[in-house]
């Protein structure tokens, strides 16, 4: 009997040209590809959640498949980790109902960029935030974080190379915070966390890279108004490299 | 004029064997030194604090060097900063005494060891935590730590290799405490934090695999006591894994 297996999926990025298989290259999807197929003995091919940039990382991706296999569904985690690299962790495994797709139902996903400031990066977590030599004003950043909450057009906040054509995405919330630094006493961390319905291309980096540019003063926070009104790429920051972004979590309708 | 530099250095160190120089393998001082010659354009060899073992990480190892460049000393942290890999990072350098040796007049070094407790080791910061399937009991093995505080004759904890032959070394505090881990939220970190007049070879993780097998009941916090009594290598528990340790700060006399 075929049944459908639901993955959560957690994973270093740095060592990968990001989620989605390609050829030539080592990706998040063929690494889980190629186990799952080894453990099952013919071919899979996971249909997966988002399509994570080379370099982002996440702690709950999600993928499925389908299988004859009588593997119970919480095994599959451990009997993937077993075969799996450390840089990828299956969190949890489970039997879904056969009508479960990672991209369909989606209630919310959240990301989570993370900026350090300082003198110096921390070698310790280089590879997990971004690094600013100013510090930042977070209260500004709050301020206009707080213009891109709700239902928008976000066309200025997708990546011009997109062909999906509704930009319009619903942000249930922006959470902005700071950690004193562990390894550097004198760095501190500033953490993005949104969350929404769904994401366009690059969307969250480049939400980051506006808030950035309100933090050290360039922009003024009410300045993104005019930037989401404006449904032009060419209006909002720069796009915040990949490696201080994680996918934390998406959450379905009905699970 | 000849003049003595201070640097405190911080590194990442899972791509090093370890800080001291040794022919046909990667090692921090010999980065430092290849490094700190390109700038200076002379042959110099710094001399080191601790000689942290392959994959121990440090936020503050010390190491000095003469020169006869007139470069402020507060300058050749950024001077190396930018010729150094990520993985290494000066956090301050200075002008020090011709008389300041790294390894004298050293009133107390810090090392913090870190475990991850769960059903699966998150993928970011694997490289700076130990992993355990089994919860620690924290509370017992803070009772163990405190047998080992004061000043004993630690040769139960020390690496049979060594060839020192005063084993007496004194302990100033061992804390330890619970983090909740971020990436699994279910996981938890256990952080050993030890100050002491300076550790014998392997000391730390010594310490640091004895108290796990407190923390796990396969011995009992009193049973520290007669193992630090017999002075046999054999009495104490296994040496943790080296990707759990970090040095943490060395703090000098007159400073």
């Amino acid at each position: 009997m075929m049944r459908r297996i639901k993955l959560i999926v957690a994973y270093d990025g740095t060592n990968y040209c990001g989620w989605q298989s390609q050829p030539g290259c080592m990706t998040v999807e063929g690494v889980i590809n190629e186990k799952l197929s080894d453990l099952l003995g013919c071919e899979i091919s996971v249909i997966g959640a988002s399509r994570t940039d080379s370099g982002v990382h996440a702690d709950g991706n999600v993928c499925c498949f389908d299988t004859e296999s009588r593997i119970p569904g919480e095994k599959f985690a451990y009997a993937l980790n077993a075969r799996l690299p450390e840089d990828i962790v299956v969190v949890k495994s489970e039997e879904v109902d056969e009508t479960f797709h990672p991209r369909r139902n989606v209630k919310q996903k959240t990301y989570e960029y993370r900026i350090e400031t300082g003198t110096f990066q921390s070698p310790i977590g280089r590879l997990y935030a971004c690094f600013l030599h100013k510090t930042l004003d977070v209260e500004e950043m709050q301020k206009a974080a707080a213009y891109l909450i709700g239902e928008h057009d976000f066309t200025s906040f997708c990546s011009a190379k997109t062909e999906i054509e509704n930009h319009v995405r619903t942000i249930f919330d922006i959470k902005i915070t700071r950690e004193k630094g562990k390894s550097f006493t004198d760095n501190e961390f500033v953490v993005i966390s949104v969350t929404g319905s769904g994401f366009l291309y690059n969307m969250v980096r480049i939400i980051a890279g506006t808030l950035i540019n309100v933090g050290l003063g360039r922009i003024k926070a009410l300045q993104v108004q005019a930037i989401l009104d404006a449904a032009d790429r060419e209006k909002a920051g720069p796009t915040a490299v990949a490696k201080g972004l994680k996918l934390k979590e998406i959450v379905y309708f009905d699970s």
